[in-house]
Protein backbone atom coordinates (compact mmCIF):
# COMPACT_ATOMS: atom_id res chain seq x y z
CA UNK A 1 0.00 0.00 0.00
CA UNK A 2 1.09 3.23 -0.89
CA UNK A 3 -0.41 6.71 -1.17
CA UNK A 4 -2.89 6.83 -3.81
CA UNK A 5 -3.68 10.88 -3.20
CA UNK A 6 -2.04 14.32 -4.95
CA UNK A 7 -3.11 17.62 -3.35
CA UNK A 8 -1.32 20.26 -5.94
CA UNK A 9 -2.37 23.90 -5.44
CA UNK A 10 -1.05 27.10 -6.88
CA UNK A 11 0.54 29.39 -4.12
CA UNK A 12 -1.27 31.75 -2.61
CA UNK A 13 0.14 34.85 -4.08
CA UNK A 14 -1.95 34.20 -7.62
CA UNK A 15 -4.78 35.49 -5.99
CA UNK A 16 -3.23 38.70 -5.19
CA UNK A 17 -2.21 39.26 -8.37
CA UNK A 18 -4.72 38.29 -10.87
CA UNK A 19 -7.63 40.11 -11.32
CA UNK A 20 -10.70 37.82 -11.90
CA UNK A 21 -13.11 40.13 -12.75
CA UNK A 22 -10.64 41.59 -15.69
CA UNK A 23 -11.39 40.65 -19.36
CA UNK A 24 -9.01 39.70 -21.37
CA UNK A 25 -9.96 40.53 -25.07
CA UNK A 26 -6.67 40.58 -26.90
CA UNK A 27 -4.12 38.40 -27.42
CA UNK A 28 -1.38 41.17 -26.32
CA UNK A 29 -3.83 41.16 -22.77
CA UNK A 30 -3.31 37.76 -22.11
CA UNK A 31 0.03 37.17 -23.41
CA UNK A 32 0.77 40.15 -20.78
CA UNK A 33 -0.89 37.89 -18.21
CA UNK A 34 0.82 35.38 -18.66
CA UNK A 35 4.07 36.73 -18.73
CA UNK A 36 3.48 38.53 -15.46
CA UNK A 37 2.86 35.20 -13.87
CA UNK A 38 6.16 34.03 -15.52
CA UNK A 39 7.68 36.83 -14.08
CA UNK A 40 5.93 36.64 -10.55
CA UNK A 41 6.84 32.95 -10.02
CA UNK A 42 10.15 33.54 -10.30
CA UNK A 43 10.23 36.44 -8.15
CA UNK A 44 8.80 35.05 -5.55
CA UNK A 45 11.30 31.79 -6.05
CA UNK A 46 7.66 29.47 -6.49
CA UNK A 47 8.83 27.98 -9.52
CA UNK A 48 10.48 28.25 -13.02
CA UNK A 49 9.99 30.72 -15.59
CA UNK A 50 6.57 29.81 -17.13
CA UNK A 51 3.18 30.94 -16.73
CA UNK A 52 -0.17 30.52 -18.98
CA UNK A 53 -4.29 31.21 -18.68
CA UNK A 54 -7.26 29.66 -20.15
CA UNK A 55 -10.02 32.02 -21.51
CA UNK A 56 -13.40 32.20 -23.35
CA UNK A 57 -12.00 32.93 -26.49
CA UNK A 58 -15.10 34.96 -27.21
CA UNK A 59 -15.78 37.14 -23.70
CA UNK A 60 -12.14 37.04 -22.96
CA UNK A 61 -13.18 36.23 -19.55
CA UNK A 62 -10.36 34.79 -17.15
CA UNK A 63 -11.04 30.79 -16.66
CA UNK A 64 -8.12 29.48 -15.32
CA UNK A 65 -4.04 30.23 -14.22
CA UNK A 66 -1.25 28.34 -14.49
CA UNK A 67 2.51 28.50 -13.23
CA UNK A 68 5.41 25.84 -13.51
CA UNK A 69 5.52 23.73 -10.36
CA UNK A 70 7.93 21.49 -11.03
CA UNK A 71 10.59 22.03 -8.30
CA UNK A 72 8.67 23.16 -5.56
CA UNK A 73 5.96 20.21 -5.73
CA UNK A 74 8.53 17.83 -6.87
CA UNK A 75 6.38 17.02 -10.11
CA UNK A 76 8.03 17.24 -13.22
CA UNK A 77 3.94 17.22 -14.58
CA UNK A 78 3.72 20.32 -13.20
CA UNK A 79 4.27 23.15 -16.73
CA UNK A 80 2.70 25.92 -16.43
CA UNK A 81 -0.20 24.76 -19.25
CA UNK A 82 -1.01 21.67 -17.44
CA UNK A 83 -1.86 23.59 -14.32
CA UNK A 84 -4.08 26.13 -16.15
CA UNK A 85 -5.84 23.13 -18.14
CA UNK A 86 -6.74 20.73 -14.94
CA UNK A 87 -8.10 23.86 -13.59
CA UNK A 88 -9.91 24.93 -15.96
CA UNK A 89 -11.74 21.75 -16.80
CA UNK A 90 -12.17 21.46 -12.84
CA UNK A 91 -13.65 24.55 -12.71
CA UNK A 92 -16.30 23.89 -15.88
CA UNK A 93 -16.60 20.16 -14.48
CA UNK A 94 -15.60 18.35 -17.82
CA UNK A 95 -12.97 16.12 -19.17
CA UNK A 96 -13.16 18.40 -22.51
CA UNK A 97 -13.26 22.49 -22.78
CA UNK A 98 -14.75 21.27 -26.24
CA UNK A 99 -18.07 20.00 -24.17
CA UNK A 100 -21.44 20.95 -26.03
CA UNK A 101 -22.53 24.10 -24.46
CA UNK A 102 -19.38 25.42 -23.42
CA UNK A 103 -17.87 28.46 -25.45
CA UNK A 104 -14.46 28.25 -27.56
CA UNK A 105 -11.45 28.19 -25.19
CA UNK A 106 -8.17 29.42 -25.37
CA UNK A 107 -5.01 28.56 -23.90
CA UNK A 108 -2.25 30.83 -23.59
CA UNK A 109 1.29 30.20 -22.72
CA UNK A 110 4.43 32.34 -22.36
CA UNK A 111 6.30 29.96 -24.04
CA UNK A 112 6.04 27.39 -27.40
CA UNK A 113 4.91 23.97 -25.13
CA UNK A 114 7.47 21.32 -24.84
CA UNK A 115 5.93 17.72 -26.19
CA UNK A 116 4.13 17.11 -22.93
CA UNK A 117 2.04 20.27 -23.10
CA UNK A 118 1.60 20.15 -26.58
CA UNK A 119 -0.38 16.82 -26.45
CA UNK A 120 -2.07 17.16 -23.34
CA UNK A 121 -3.54 20.69 -25.69
CA UNK A 122 -4.84 18.43 -28.23
CA UNK A 123 -6.70 16.48 -25.54
CA UNK A 124 -7.96 19.05 -23.42
CA UNK A 125 -10.71 20.56 -26.28
CA UNK A 126 -9.25 24.66 -26.11
CA UNK A 127 -9.52 25.92 -29.64
CA UNK A 128 -6.64 28.10 -29.92
CA UNK A 129 -3.05 28.15 -28.03
CA UNK A 130 -1.61 31.04 -28.06
CA UNK A 131 2.36 31.00 -27.50
CA UNK A 132 4.60 33.99 -26.60
CA UNK A 133 8.53 32.81 -26.42
CA UNK A 134 9.61 30.37 -29.14
CA UNK A 135 11.03 26.54 -28.99
CA UNK A 136 14.62 28.42 -29.59
CA UNK A 137 14.28 31.09 -26.65
CA UNK A 138 13.42 28.31 -24.71
CA UNK A 139 16.64 26.03 -25.98
CA UNK A 140 18.87 29.49 -25.55
CA UNK A 141 18.03 29.91 -22.11
CA UNK A 142 18.67 25.97 -21.92
CA UNK A 143 15.26 24.15 -21.07
CA UNK A 144 14.70 20.97 -23.61
CA UNK A 145 11.22 21.41 -25.57
CA UNK A 146 11.61 17.81 -25.97
CA UNK A 147 10.33 15.96 -29.44
CA UNK A 148 7.96 18.46 -30.95
CA UNK A 149 8.29 18.67 -35.03
CA UNK A 150 6.58 21.04 -37.20
CA UNK A 151 4.27 17.92 -37.97
CA UNK A 152 3.65 17.89 -33.85
CA UNK A 153 1.92 21.58 -35.39
CA UNK A 154 0.44 20.10 -37.98
CA UNK A 155 -1.38 17.52 -36.38
CA UNK A 156 -3.20 19.59 -33.62
CA UNK A 157 -4.43 22.19 -36.93
CA UNK A 158 -5.41 19.54 -38.79
CA UNK A 159 -8.00 18.73 -35.83
CA UNK A 160 -9.11 21.80 -35.54
CA UNK A 161 -6.43 23.96 -33.17
CA UNK A 162 -5.70 27.23 -34.08
CA UNK A 163 -2.09 28.39 -33.19
CA UNK A 164 -0.33 31.30 -33.03
CA UNK A 165 3.44 32.04 -32.30
CA UNK A 166 5.43 35.04 -30.90
CA UNK A 167 3.10 37.36 -28.99
CA UNK A 168 4.90 39.58 -27.11
CA UNK A 169 7.84 37.35 -27.66
CA UNK A 170 10.68 39.75 -26.82
CA UNK A 171 8.83 40.41 -23.25
CA UNK A 172 8.16 36.28 -22.88
CA UNK A 173 11.82 35.94 -23.85
CA UNK A 174 13.27 38.36 -20.85
CA UNK A 175 11.50 36.31 -18.21
CA UNK A 176 13.67 33.39 -19.53
CA UNK A 177 16.48 35.08 -19.73
CA UNK A 178 16.39 36.67 -16.14
CA UNK A 179 16.09 32.90 -14.71
CA UNK A 180 18.60 31.49 -17.04
CA UNK A 181 21.15 33.87 -15.78
CA UNK A 182 20.62 33.04 -12.15
CA UNK A 183 17.92 29.61 -11.74
CA UNK A 184 18.27 26.30 -11.65
CA UNK A 185 17.45 24.69 -14.75
CA UNK A 186 15.51 21.09 -14.28
CA UNK A 187 15.71 19.29 -17.34
CA UNK A 188 17.88 18.51 -19.85
CA UNK B 1 -10.67 34.66 -7.56
CA UNK B 2 -11.35 31.04 -8.20
CA UNK B 3 -10.28 28.16 -7.07
CA UNK B 4 -6.21 27.17 -7.49
CA UNK B 5 -6.50 23.62 -5.76
CA UNK B 6 -6.63 20.05 -7.14
CA UNK B 7 -7.41 17.05 -5.45
CA UNK B 8 -6.63 13.69 -7.30
CA UNK B 9 -6.59 10.18 -6.20
CA UNK B 10 -6.70 6.78 -7.40
CA UNK B 11 -9.67 4.68 -6.52
CA UNK B 12 -10.06 3.04 -3.18
CA UNK B 13 -9.65 -0.42 -4.90
CA UNK B 14 -6.55 -0.35 -5.76
CA UNK B 15 -5.21 -1.38 -2.42
CA UNK B 16 -7.14 -4.35 -2.65
CA UNK B 17 -5.89 -5.24 -5.83
CA UNK B 18 -2.22 -4.31 -5.97
CA UNK B 19 0.16 -6.08 -3.79
CA UNK B 20 2.43 -3.47 -2.50
CA UNK B 21 4.74 -5.96 -1.03
CA UNK B 22 5.40 -8.43 -4.24
CA UNK B 23 8.90 -7.62 -6.65
CA UNK B 24 8.22 -7.46 -10.51
CA UNK B 25 11.37 -8.83 -11.45
CA UNK B 26 10.58 -9.16 -15.44
CA UNK B 27 9.20 -6.80 -17.74
CA UNK B 28 5.84 -9.65 -18.42
CA UNK B 29 5.07 -9.72 -14.39
CA UNK B 30 5.09 -5.64 -14.84
CA UNK B 31 3.48 -5.20 -17.95
CA UNK B 32 1.10 -7.96 -16.28
CA UNK B 33 0.41 -5.82 -13.02
CA UNK B 34 -0.37 -2.86 -15.90
CA UNK B 35 -2.76 -5.23 -17.99
CA UNK B 36 -4.69 -6.46 -14.63
CA UNK B 37 -4.80 -2.40 -13.71
CA UNK B 38 -6.92 -1.54 -17.04
CA UNK B 39 -9.00 -4.35 -16.84
CA UNK B 40 -10.14 -3.86 -13.47
CA UNK B 41 -10.62 -0.25 -14.29
CA UNK B 42 -13.08 -0.97 -16.72
CA UNK B 43 -14.76 -3.59 -15.02
CA UNK B 44 -15.37 -1.05 -11.95
CA UNK B 45 -15.95 1.46 -14.32
CA UNK B 46 -13.85 3.83 -12.84
CA UNK B 47 -12.08 4.86 -16.17
CA UNK B 48 -10.63 4.52 -19.15
CA UNK B 49 -8.41 0.69 -20.41
CA UNK B 50 -5.41 1.61 -19.17
CA UNK B 51 -3.25 0.84 -17.03
CA UNK B 52 0.50 1.87 -15.68
CA UNK B 53 3.05 1.28 -13.19
CA UNK B 54 6.67 2.11 -12.10
CA UNK B 55 9.16 -0.36 -10.92
CA UNK B 56 12.72 0.34 -9.33
CA UNK B 57 14.56 -1.73 -12.42
CA UNK B 58 16.90 -3.69 -10.42
CA UNK B 59 14.79 -5.12 -7.73
CA UNK B 60 11.96 -4.78 -9.29
CA UNK B 61 9.82 -3.26 -6.49
CA UNK B 62 7.04 -1.29 -6.96
CA UNK B 63 6.82 2.29 -6.60
CA UNK B 64 3.69 3.62 -8.07
CA UNK B 65 0.65 2.48 -10.44
CA UNK B 66 -1.66 4.57 -12.78
CA UNK B 67 -5.16 4.24 -14.17
CA UNK B 68 -6.81 6.05 -17.17
CA UNK B 69 -8.96 8.94 -14.49
CA UNK B 70 -9.93 11.45 -16.97
CA UNK B 71 -13.83 10.55 -16.95
CA UNK B 72 -14.23 10.31 -13.64
CA UNK B 73 -11.92 13.32 -12.60
CA UNK B 74 -12.91 15.35 -15.52
CA UNK B 75 -9.39 16.18 -15.89
CA UNK B 76 -7.93 15.22 -19.28
CA UNK B 77 -4.64 15.16 -18.11
CA UNK B 78 -5.00 12.23 -16.06
CA UNK B 79 -3.46 9.37 -18.34
CA UNK B 80 -2.49 6.11 -16.50
CA UNK B 81 1.25 6.63 -17.19
CA UNK B 82 0.65 10.62 -15.82
CA UNK B 83 -1.40 9.49 -12.49
CA UNK B 84 1.84 6.48 -12.30
CA UNK B 85 4.80 9.11 -12.67
CA UNK B 86 3.42 12.12 -10.50
CA UNK B 87 2.83 9.02 -7.65
CA UNK B 88 6.30 8.19 -7.89
CA UNK B 89 7.92 11.18 -7.36
CA UNK B 90 5.79 12.03 -4.68
CA UNK B 91 7.08 8.86 -3.03
CA UNK B 92 10.35 9.58 -3.70
CA UNK B 93 10.54 13.21 -2.78
CA UNK B 94 11.59 14.34 -6.19
CA UNK B 95 10.55 15.73 -9.66
CA UNK B 96 12.93 13.81 -11.33
CA UNK B 97 13.29 9.83 -10.92
CA UNK B 98 16.78 10.29 -12.01
CA UNK B 99 18.07 12.16 -9.56
CA UNK B 100 21.44 11.49 -8.27
CA UNK B 101 20.68 8.50 -5.34
CA UNK B 102 17.93 7.22 -6.55
CA UNK B 103 17.94 3.53 -8.68
CA UNK B 104 16.73 3.94 -12.25
CA UNK B 105 13.50 3.73 -12.52
CA UNK B 106 11.08 1.84 -15.49
CA UNK B 107 7.74 3.43 -16.50
CA UNK B 108 5.22 0.26 -17.47
CA UNK B 109 2.43 1.05 -19.52
CA UNK B 110 -0.43 -1.51 -21.20
CA UNK B 111 -0.21 0.71 -24.61
CA UNK B 112 2.27 2.65 -25.92
CA UNK B 113 1.95 6.27 -24.66
CA UNK B 114 0.20 9.24 -26.59
CA UNK B 115 2.05 12.94 -27.05
CA UNK B 116 1.72 13.87 -23.66
CA UNK B 117 2.46 10.94 -22.04
CA UNK B 118 5.30 10.49 -23.87
CA UNK B 119 6.97 13.93 -23.67
CA UNK B 120 6.39 13.28 -19.73
CA UNK B 121 8.37 10.53 -19.53
CA UNK B 122 11.38 12.43 -20.94
CA UNK B 123 10.75 14.54 -18.47
CA UNK B 124 9.92 11.96 -15.76
CA UNK B 125 13.52 11.02 -15.43
CA UNK B 126 13.01 7.10 -15.84
CA UNK B 127 15.67 5.28 -17.73
CA UNK B 128 13.53 2.83 -19.43
CA UNK B 129 9.85 2.41 -20.85
CA UNK B 130 7.46 -0.54 -21.76
CA UNK B 131 4.87 -0.45 -23.44
CA UNK B 132 2.21 -3.68 -24.44
CA UNK B 133 -0.54 -2.51 -26.46
CA UNK B 134 0.57 -0.48 -29.80
CA UNK B 135 -0.21 2.52 -31.29
CA UNK B 136 -1.95 0.78 -34.39
CA UNK B 137 -3.89 -1.37 -31.67
CA UNK B 138 -4.97 2.05 -29.53
CA UNK B 139 -6.16 3.54 -32.86
CA UNK B 140 -7.84 0.54 -33.92
CA UNK B 141 -9.63 1.22 -30.95
CA UNK B 142 -10.72 4.58 -31.98
CA UNK B 143 -8.35 5.87 -29.60
CA UNK B 144 -5.91 9.11 -31.12
CA UNK B 145 -2.61 9.23 -29.82
CA UNK B 146 -1.57 12.58 -31.23
CA UNK B 147 1.67 13.44 -32.87
CA UNK B 148 4.03 10.73 -32.16
CA UNK B 149 6.54 9.98 -34.79
CA UNK B 150 9.34 7.38 -35.29
CA UNK B 151 11.63 10.70 -34.23
CA UNK B 152 9.63 11.03 -31.29
CA UNK B 153 11.37 7.55 -30.02
CA UNK B 154 14.64 8.54 -31.14
CA UNK B 155 14.43 11.72 -29.72
CA UNK B 156 14.07 9.72 -26.03
CA UNK B 157 16.72 7.12 -26.89
CA UNK B 158 19.41 9.90 -27.87
CA UNK B 159 18.74 10.88 -23.96
CA UNK B 160 19.53 7.87 -22.84
CA UNK B 161 15.87 6.43 -22.19
CA UNK B 162 15.35 2.70 -23.36
CA UNK B 163 12.28 1.72 -24.80
CA UNK B 164 10.63 -1.72 -25.55
CA UNK B 165 7.50 -2.39 -27.54
CA UNK B 166 4.59 -5.00 -27.30
CA UNK B 167 5.18 -6.72 -23.98
CA UNK B 168 2.47 -9.12 -23.99
CA UNK B 169 0.90 -7.16 -26.50
CA UNK B 170 -2.39 -9.78 -27.30
CA UNK B 171 -3.20 -9.43 -23.50
CA UNK B 172 -2.75 -5.73 -23.83
CA UNK B 173 -4.70 -5.37 -26.85
CA UNK B 174 -7.61 -7.45 -25.64
CA UNK B 175 -8.20 -5.32 -22.92
CA UNK B 176 -8.73 -2.23 -25.74
CA UNK B 177 -10.72 -4.09 -27.98
CA UNK B 178 -13.40 -4.92 -25.01
CA UNK B 179 -13.81 -1.44 -23.94
CA UNK B 180 -14.30 0.05 -27.61
CA UNK B 181 -17.05 -2.81 -27.97
CA UNK B 182 -18.84 -1.17 -25.46
CA UNK B 183 -17.12 1.59 -23.79
CA UNK B 184 -17.06 5.82 -24.02
CA UNK B 185 -14.32 7.15 -26.29
CA UNK B 186 -13.59 10.40 -25.00
CA UNK B 187 -11.04 11.85 -27.72
CA UNK B 188 -10.81 12.13 -31.31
Amino acid sequence: MTDRRLSIALPAWVDDVVDWTQQYPTDDARMRLAISLAAENIARGTGGPFGAAIVEEDTGRLVSVGLNRVVPENNSILHAEMLALMLAQQRVGSYTLGAPGLPAHTLISSCDPCAMCLGATLWSGVRRLVCGATRDDAMQARFDEGPVFPESYRYLEQRGITIVHGVLREEARAVLERYAAEGEIYNG
